[in-house]
């Protein structure tokens, strides 16, 4: 059996080293249009920043020990440039020799990747506008600042590598701005999430430019001006272009392969494509997503090497199914941790499902164990069936371990008021007795079995200020002198027996504390002194971090 | 409604606040023995040790701040010392006062814990020799080594307690002898992964002595002196005694209270004693362990404070049921984590299921991101149904987390093989794009699937040497030359394939790397040449981590 492999990186590689591992008779060989194989796409950023500092590093395999390991041929500086489905050939640039050949195939994976997407705007061109996406591209930005030392930085686009450049570039000393066209940082968060990181990004001197659209780039001296829609012109030393990536399917789509979203490539949940005998894999084709069952484009390196490794299992005989991907994903923003799993509130709303959501502002560990720090946990579920949706958390520690957890009960498909009963491992320096999860179950318990009715941040501003209703803080009077929501009065939580008689009857009570909990105690005192309430979702913490 | 509660900490206190937030009208009285309620028994060691500093951090509630929040009655220094579950009254007296009287109840909670287990021995009244349950008996502790300040400490019991009372003692200056009967630390380990333990504790100055049973104490001069039943005697200036806990249920047992293991008190699943409108929670009940369906003793603060709230959702007419415990638990051993969840190879082996495990070692996240760290991941599985039984992990960070993305899945009742598809989040600073929970998916499928066959550490000594068999280690001349086990000639898995001449064909083939995946691919090279061969589980690594 002969391989061929397009792209030589996580589906790509990852598949290789799979084949090898099923058959050792195969005759595999990886075209790499890049001087580099098993590169760190995910690393690159860190190099520009100066964290890896050994450019080795970049890469996890060279096509020697590729070939020592695996008895694979790797090609780089390869690049396909056409595809013969039927004769079942590839055409093959080299592009130091500048030569084509044939290639012929028992079975091709495809593992191309995605591009960084390229506006067409005027003075895209200039050589101070950098994308990244390879190590070539890594090693230019690298150098561009060795050499220039540029003082200032334009980042375009706020997703994952977007932020992870404006970090790194401000870990450098270079002043950043960061020019976002939608309202919020990281899509994969709802705004309320993202207001977080904004805040972070702002404390750690970085320029935030939100709902701001590029319209083009001048050169001045020796700047660069990147213009906004707005009209602002920002003049600085390096931009960054980090506005989404495209799928890299030209070669596919001449090659007569049937295509999907964005132009990626069609699969099946084999791995194949239309085309017999072709497999494709990674951020080039379109998934299932795992929660809606919708198509979806999710890139993120987990996928493609799982991918890969299914098509290999496939193509050597195996029975292999890729069950569709939840999008979980992570990322350090400076000594903040921001990461979400299966879908936001924006994606439930396109996808009309009937969702509820519940916000709280857990410890990563017991209170009275030194070094704990809050985070801010989202979780939504189905109304009607109860089915986990996803969730978002943001903080500064032990996010990244509650977002698997989650990501791991949505693909057992587990109930969410099942997060009740999960039996997570506690001793102080780790979690609370009652883990920020399971306190989201019990939440969630309480909104099920209407213990509990919640109102959210978005439905604060609407609610009426003419004594209609009544809007309560059931803080402290020092948290509450310290900063309110307009229009509620305060009664403290542990007051309010006492003076439910300030409180009139037959008007609905809204009320807010300052993380939720406290508030949810005052509306079951209320409740059951026959008060239609409300608990405010989230708290005065997070009303506060919204609107500000 | 008039609820008593016996007990006013993790489920006690925890039953509490829920009876009062489902019933506002419901009188609650909670009787507790000591001075204290809500107190942070996990964190005793830690206030011993100076890692907490302020004695009113190890209570999360006073009887006030109770009283003002929930309308509850914390009588603390208050023992029940009857109950008649005829009439519904319990007997309960002052110990301030000294006097006795009658309480009657609708509803009764018993969440009486568990107490150190106190073993009868000549000498073990010495007021030198402590135990740690109670905030008394922290402040007693704190109060002996700031007055006499203590150069030497003995702990005896290698559980949770006596490793972290063992970790805070030598933090504070102490030389330390730990001395544990078993082979091993940390029951909830098997012995092959307590090793890193072992090793830990002994690079912190810790002695251990493992095997070792204490028969008596004795006074001499200043110390006090704890003999062993090998004749050893160790003097030091504190003894620290935590050789496991006992339920604490005389109380239940007078009171005619059907009892299960160790005199613990049995429940149903809504926690209902065998007694009309008794409930009982926490160390001192019996439950059904939730891998093995089996009866067990878990005491831990996740299940009892889970259970309180169980608890009171059935006396204020809910419908709540406690689906068992599986042990999850994680402890801090110094700068290493070591946690663990389901059952160990000794538990499967008493409940006589046939089951196979996976050892491996992974790097907490990606390689080229500075500060990751191996860790070793042990995940056991059932083999005719790869139910996932139990996993341990031992570390030096991210353990807690894939501690509890496998308690999760376990949880779930997912497969095993399903870990390979989890869709956990990826970014260089958190995990790898195969994170060591999809890693040990990947071994189990392969395993499975009859890819590769494993030999285990406990088998190899009892491999011959005569020449009937090859022993193979397949690491680079370098690693081999630095230690290798004994009777293994060497050939780098990247030389393997020209090499396959010097390896009998017809013997069975047992190779080793360091960490098990070098010679995995070396068994995939092999048996596709017609070699029947066996990788070793865990690598040198974890063999000499073992044998050491
Ligand atoms: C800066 C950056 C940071 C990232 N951070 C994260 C992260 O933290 N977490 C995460 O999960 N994901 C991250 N990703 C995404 C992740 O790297 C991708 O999802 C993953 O690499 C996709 O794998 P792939 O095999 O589909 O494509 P790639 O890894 O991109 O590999 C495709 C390769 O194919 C080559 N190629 C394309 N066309 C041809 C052709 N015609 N002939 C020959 N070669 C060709 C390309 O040169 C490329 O090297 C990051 C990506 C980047 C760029
Ligand atoms: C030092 C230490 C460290 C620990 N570390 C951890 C850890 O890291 N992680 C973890 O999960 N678990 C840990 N635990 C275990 C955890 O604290 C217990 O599992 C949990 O507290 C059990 O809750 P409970 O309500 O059953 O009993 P307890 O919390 O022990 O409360 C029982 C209370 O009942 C009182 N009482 C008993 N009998 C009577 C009576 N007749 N009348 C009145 N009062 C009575 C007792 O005085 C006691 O205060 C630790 C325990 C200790 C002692
Ligand atoms: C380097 C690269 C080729 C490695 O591919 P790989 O060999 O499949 O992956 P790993 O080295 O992680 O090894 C995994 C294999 O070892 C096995 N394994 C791991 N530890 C083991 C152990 N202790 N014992 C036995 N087997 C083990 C796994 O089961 C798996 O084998 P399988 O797929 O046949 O089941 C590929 O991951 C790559 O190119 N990565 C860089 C690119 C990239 O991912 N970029 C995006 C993220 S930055
Ligand atoms: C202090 C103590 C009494 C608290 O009990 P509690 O009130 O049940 O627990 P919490 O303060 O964590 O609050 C949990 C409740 O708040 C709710 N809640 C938490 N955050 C919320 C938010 N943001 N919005 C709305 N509700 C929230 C939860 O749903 C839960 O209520 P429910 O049980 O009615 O569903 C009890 O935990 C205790 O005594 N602990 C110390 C003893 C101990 O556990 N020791 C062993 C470990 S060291």
């Amino acid at each position: 059996m002969k391989v061929v492999i397009v792209g030589g990186v996580a589906g790509g590689a990852s598949a290789a080293a799979r084949i090898r591992r099923l058959d050792e008779n195969a005759q595999i060989i990886v075209f790499e249009r890049t001087g580099y194989i098993s590169y760190a796409n995910c690393g690159l950023p860190y190099y520009v920043g100066g964290v890896i500092t050994d450019e080795n590093q970049l890469t996890l395999q060279t096509p020697g020990s590729f070939w020592d390991r695996f008895r694979v041929d790797m090609r780089v500086r390869h690049e396909v440039t056409a595809i013969d489905t039927e004769k079942k050939i590839v055409t093959v640039c080299g592009l130091d020799t500048g030569k084509t050949y044939e290639e012929s195939y028992d079975k091709l994976i495809l593992s191309p990747g995605a591009k960084p997407t390229q506006p067409n705007m005027p003075g895209i061109d200039s050589d101070k506008i950098f994308t990244l996406r390879t190590v070539e591209d890594t090693l230019k930005v690298h150098k561009f600042i060795s050499a220039e030392k540029p003082k200032t930085a334009t980042v375009i686009g706020g997703g994952f590598i977007g932020i992870e450049m404006a970090e790194n570039l401000a870990e450098l000393g270079l002043k950043v701005s960061l020019i976002e066209y939608a309202d919020h940082l990281l899509a994969p968060l709802d705004f309320d999430m993202a207001c977080a990181v904004h805040a972070q990004m702002e404390s750690h001197g970085i320029r935030l430019m939100l709902n701001t659209a590029v319209t083009g780039f001048e050169t001045k001296e020796n700047t660069t001006v990147t213009k906004t829609a707005g009209g602002c012109e920002i003049a600085s030393d390096i931009v960054l272009l980090s506005i989404g990536v495209t799928p890299d399917t030209a070669l596919a789509k001449e090659a007569g392969l049937e295509l999907g979203l964005k132009g990626s490539i069609l699969v099946n949940d084999k791995m194949e494509t239309s085309a017999q005998d072709v497999y494709a894999v990674g951020d080039a084709v379109e998934i299932r997503h795992f929660v809606t069952g919708k198509k979806a484009l999710i890139s993120l390196a987990g996928p493609a090497n799982k991918q890969g490794r299914i098509a290999a299992d496939n193509i050597c005989g195996g029975n292999s199914v890729y069950r569709g991907s939840q999008g979980s994903s992570v990322i350090k923003v400076f000594d903040m941790t921001a990461a979400s799993t299966g879908i936001n509130e924006a994606a439930a709303k396109a996808a009309e499902i009937d969702y509820e959501r519940v916000v709280l502002s857990p410890a990563s560990h017991a209170g009275y164990y030194p070094g704990g720090k809050v985070m801010t946990m989202k979780v939504l579920y189905e109304k009607k069936t109860l089915k986990l949706l996803g969730a978002q958390i943001v903080g500064f520690d032990g996010v990244d371990k509650r977002i698997d957890v989650l990501a791991t009960a949505i693909r057992a498909g587990m109930k969410a008021t099942a997060l009740a009963d999960l039996d997570l491992a506690y001793a102080p320096p780790y979690s609370s007795a009652k883990d920020p999860v399971n306190m989201a179950g019990f939440m969630i318990e309480n909104i099920v079995t209407e213990k509990v009715k919640q109102f959210h941040h978005d439905e604060v501003d609407a609610l009426p200020r003419d004594g209609s209703v009544t809007l309560l803080d059931s803080r402290t009077p020092m948290e509450y002198a310290g900063g309110h929501a307009d229009g509620f009065m305060n009664i403290p939580v542990d007051d309010l027996r006492e003076r439910l008689s300030e409180i009139p009857k037959n008007k609905p009570v809204y009320v807010m504390c300052q993380s939720g909990l406290r508030s949810y105690l005052a509306c079951r005192i209320l409740s059951q002194n026959g008060y239609n309430c409300y608990n405010f979702s989230g708290g005065y913490r997070f009303y506060n971090l919204v609107k500000q």
